[in-house]
């Protein structure tokens, strides 16, 4: 699996001669390869792929659409991209530059013979558009996911640190066959619960609600979910709380469709926190997208003005957040279609109350 | 625990009027403070850190020697970033050019009201030399390493993947306090431990060497450490060939002092092994400054003219790689004094034998 011919087409109708690609995030969604080292130079006709002696053997027995070459200390990148400049007479060259260093765009400057143009957008644009196979891989990420928090639910009660429940978590993302996890455990209990962002502490898990946020990165692919269950009975506010954050939620999914845009998702989810008093307490967007990237474009947020892609994958999160006293939060992914979306996340929504 | 002091000394030697970090390593270096987001401004004389509401209040409470300020969006780093410029008439801004994105940099370019001068080696150099404090903490990091090797060492046999034992350690990485791993652990066996930096696969540990290496990160510290153990008996050539690589990593040891350059350090263990004959088999340099990231300045490579200052910790990490038969690389961590080093690392070197 690789997207070269995709970028292809990408380079063919932008202002580009070529595209260099360097970050691995990158490097990995045109080849299909992943590896520490390397880049990728793409035109409107043809790919390149240069990494060194370490990978070079597998690199060749994987990459298919592009032409794989060595570097080494005597024939670097350097002087492998301006054979390919001189041979396809490139004189516009795109480059990431948000994940190219000033230090290292100086060097480039410096050492290749053409203009170097910021061109990430067009590999941030494909990248928001699933494939059928990319989608598979994030569905099995989702389930890994899943699986791993069902495991970890007989774990939690007040004997337990939060710290101690995201060891357990990630233990069971790696033993299930993930590489690892898309982001560290968020899981805040009692009046903890409250920090959006919060880290574990190494306190036992409190009464009251516990939030937990989790992901794995498997075969590359990230997940991206958040349960708030109780430990102990809720309060009647509690339970008020939680569901407008489920109706917010629902709503949102269901204004997401092709040609929507971010605000207007987010909108809709938004406006059942307002009408319920509480606008003021969810400070966040509604979502942003998933895949080689646990946050990606595109962003379902007040100020996402574009319109959202069939085939984008994004996160469904409202929340609620009253600080010192308790907050919710309910995420799902949702994969965008012509005519609305499917929530690829199976966990139940409904409180579980431990 | 904060180190603007140090870097104020720096910025009133260097031919700039004030250093902006904003790299999440070198903020918490500056500051002793770890948040997701923030920027410090550091003079000659004053050091400014600015953050946004999620961390403001923290930041108060914890950061001394700085004068601590939320940005919002109508008042952005920007802002307050230009009204230190204008206030303290700053015309030369250094920043960190390996850690700003060519993006940032424009963004910067346009907004600030200085001349944007490179100057991260500032923060590097400062960060090589540890203090004994930053020294306790590379220490502890270094024992809960270890303490979570050893309680891996009964469950190594042929019956358990790479994988799954990579899985084991990093759960118990958490469970003895650590934050994470420093970086992926090295877990490769039988033929596969001749690829220095391979990755744990979900093959079954296989006969031979073990190669092990690995590292937590404990507030903030990280440690690194390699032991290559041998899974049934070794042969004459695999017990010959660890005796020569511990062997040289203990010439370079014995080379470690203030003022050694990382060449002379290198060349010491390098000797050993080229005159057994495997010096082709010694791909990569003796070893890295380790600190509050796992790979930093100073490095002690073939390369490396620079002279190592009192203070440095360093890896010690020589390895012979015969592909497709074995490898051995025997890596401890090791302070630099006036007078040698000190090795920080106690796990036993003797082959152990599974």
């Amino acid at each position: 699996m690789n997207n070269f011919r995709k970028i292809m087409a990408a380079v063919a109708a932008a202002e580009i001669d070529a595209l260099m690609l360097e970050s691995p995030v990158n490097r990995q969604y045109a080849s299909g390869f992943d590896a520490s080292d390397g880049a990728a130079i793409i035109t409107a006709e043809k790919a390149w792929f240069f990494t060194d002696s370490r990978y070079i053997e597998a690199a060749e027995n994987t990459i298919t659409d592009a032409e794989v070459l060595m570097v080494t200390r005597e024939y670097p990148y350097s002087k492998r991209i301006n054979d390919v400049i001189a041979s396809e007479n490139i004189r516009k060259l795109g480059f990431e530059e948000y994940s190219t260093s000033y230090h290292a765009y100086e060097q480039w400057r410096e050492k290749l013979n053409a203009e170097l143009v910021p061109a990430q957008k067009i590999v941030t644009d494909l990248r928001a558009v699933k494939t059928a196979e990319e989608l598979s891989f994030l569905i099995d990420s989702q389930r890994t996911a899943e699986k791993s928090f069902n495991e970890i639910l007989p774990l939690i009660s007040t004997e337990i640190t939060e710290r101690e429940l995201a060891a357990e978590l990630l233990y069971r993302f790696q033993k299930n066959g993930a590489e690892d996890k898309s982001f560290d455990s968020i899981i805040v209990s009692g009046p903890h619960s409250s920090m959006p962002h919060g880290v574990p502490s190494d306190g036992k898990i409190g009464k009251g609600f516990l939030t937990i946020d989790f992901g794995v990165r498997k075969n590359g692919w990230c997940s991206d979910t958040t349960r708030t269950l109780c430990v102990g009975e809720p309060t009647d506010e509690m339970r008020k709380v939680y569901e407008i954050v489920l109706e917010a939620q629902l709503a949102g999914i269901a204004a997401a469709h092709e040609g929507a845009t971010g605000s207007d998702i987010d909108g809709a989810a938004r406006a059942v926190i307002e009408k319920a008093g509480y606008g003021e307490e969810f400070g966040h967007g509604f979502g942003h997208g998933v895949g080689l990237e646990v946050h990606e474009a595109p962003y379902a947020s007040p100020s996402g003005v574009d319109p959202i892609p069939a085939g984008a994958v994004i996160s469904a999160e409202p929340g609620i957040y009253l600080p010192g006293r308790f907050g919710v939060r309910i995420e799902d992914v949702i994969y965008i279609t012509e005519t609305g979306c499917v929530d690829i996340t199976e966990l139940p929504k409904e409180l579980i109350i431990l």
